[in-house]
């Protein structure tokens, strides 16, 4: 039985940007990291209003195609409810089109407010199989969505057996050792753009060296910082990507050959670095603003939240 | 300098069985055995003799093209001595051409030999990295050589960077819930035959199928072996071997049809079992025995070690 919520209603969800692929993890690792975007939502009578401030304002749709209330309406759906009308408004931190995560947070975001809605009507809120699960479907692969619920740094994957795909994910515990840092260009990217430059077929070689530095990669960040350089080797994704995203290319570069383990975060342009360090090489900061990126620390992000009402903000 | 042993010295080096692969973790992935051949070895005044006993007897060459002779050989000459004659003692439990490591454990058995001759004369031995590194340059791979090498389960890689391979490894924590079954059929099979199987190339769906099954089988063997099922999925080696291997693909069937991951050991034909019971389930049993398998309880494998002298034996 779907029941029908009365207006006034809010419920806030706060839900964090997220780095995939993790260099060799193609579309399986993924870290939340501590940027987030915040979206509250009201029940009313009738219609949909959207505000959008911050990232995106004046450039996404305010209506039933933006995304965030896409994923709320599947929320909604999922958590057997409805809502003649809403209110959703976004404060969006997270940066667009940067492989930071953006559209998986606002996925996330969107089914977590629907979660915070169906709870104040006695319905049972999506629990965190089904949030990694609704969410991946939306963004037909688990990493990025599955870090945005979870937090932390996650393994994620799919079972494909032929019907729909089921997506799960798994925490790993992070180092206390390990340091991010963010490389954020103001140069935009888009994924779909990005990925279609990957091929269809790999040698056998080269995935067995995914495989190895995957593996490696979970003891690296879980217990073992000190072969984070190894194991963030990839050569599936990165190099073929490489030619379209020159500065994030030469970045890496210079970070790795100044020690510090990095990878392209997502499909890019944005570039994530694992140091033991607060800070950075003196060489690596200045590479970094000089090839346009705006390089800093980032504390691992936390779940996805949600609560009634309009949430404290600072 | 090189240094030339007297007559007189004996050494003893123990190394265990080992399984490769792992399931996802083509290449990179490994586990040691606890079944352990055992190889004595005498410095002599001039000439060779070679024993062997158990496994391989009768069947394996008894000069120097045999492959713990030739691992010795190589042993001396990384530390800096010669034996102008010696008499190698090969007390063999592994079995051959099984998938079980028993060429790695060969060769890995004849460098901890050599370890422990060169020690007596002052040498350094090689240590630990030196292992992995000379075993696996005779392997090809490092998966089997680094499990025999370090004990317990391991990750490993291989660099290669235009020119000589470099092979490094890492060992990894195993759940104490994990226990493992080997199962091992009476008839022999041979890498070489059915690595030849393999495709040069792979769909990019496929590599990071084993992408994210690799990175969760390491989370799986050291805090969730309540995964170990998903984590053990492989797409890149085993349906591909299957062909070669009626027996040991059926009974992966039946054992992951009984609730029990299990994964080819290397390349088969042996396969390996992991339980969270002291014992299978009745089927897996039976079936296993039907399809012509001994499938036995086995501890979880030491390194190789080395001593002066010959060991006391059991």
């Amino acid at each position: 039985m779907i029941r029908t919520l009365p207006p006034g209603l809010t419920a806030t969800a706060v839900v964090a940007a997220s780095s995939a692929n993790l260099g060799p993890g193609f579309d399986s690792m993924g870290i939340a990291l501590g940027i987030y975007d915040e979206i509250v939502v009201e029940t009313t009578e009738s219609g949909l209003v959207v505000e959008v401030r911050g990232e995106g304002e004046g450039q996404v749709p305010l209506d039933a195609t933006h995304l965030v209330v896409r994923a709320i309406a599947r929320g909604l759906r999922e958590t057997k409810v409805s809502a003649p009308g809403l209110i959703v408004r976004c404060r969006n931190v997270i940066p667009h089109s940067r492989g930071l995560g953006s559209s998986a947070a606002a996925v996330v975001g969107g089914l977590a407010a629907a979660n915070g809605l169906a709870a104040q009507a006695g319905s049972s809120p999506m629990c965190t199989e089904a949030l990694v699960q609704v969410s991946s479907e939306f963004e037909g692969h688990p990493d990025n969505a599955s870090a945005a619920v979870l937090g932390g740094a996650v393994v994620s994957w799919t079972e494909d057996a032929g019907g729909a795909p089921s997506y799960a994910a798994a925490p790993i515990r992070l180092h206390p050792d390990i340091v991010l840092f963010s490389a954020i260009p103001a140069v935009r990217s888009s994924t779909a753009e990005t990925r279609i430059l990957l091929p269809d077929q790999v040698s056998h070689t080269d995935a067995r060296f995914n495989v190895s530095r995957a593996a490696l990669l979970v003891l690296a960040l879980t217990e073992r910082p000190d072969l984070l350089m190894a194991a963030t080797e990839d050569v599936l994704h990165q190099p073929q990507r490489a030619p379209a995203l020159p500065a994030s290319a030469e970045y890496l570069d210079v970070l790795r050959r100044c020690g510090v383990p990095a990878v392209l975060s997502g499909a890019g342009p944005a570039v994530l670095a694992f140091s033991h360090d607060a800070e950075l090489p003196a060489e690596a900061v200045q590479r970094g603003r000089d090839l346009g990126f705006s390089v800093v620390n980032t504390p691992v992000g936390h779940g996805v939240t949600w609560c009634a009402g309009v949430a404290a903000r600072p």
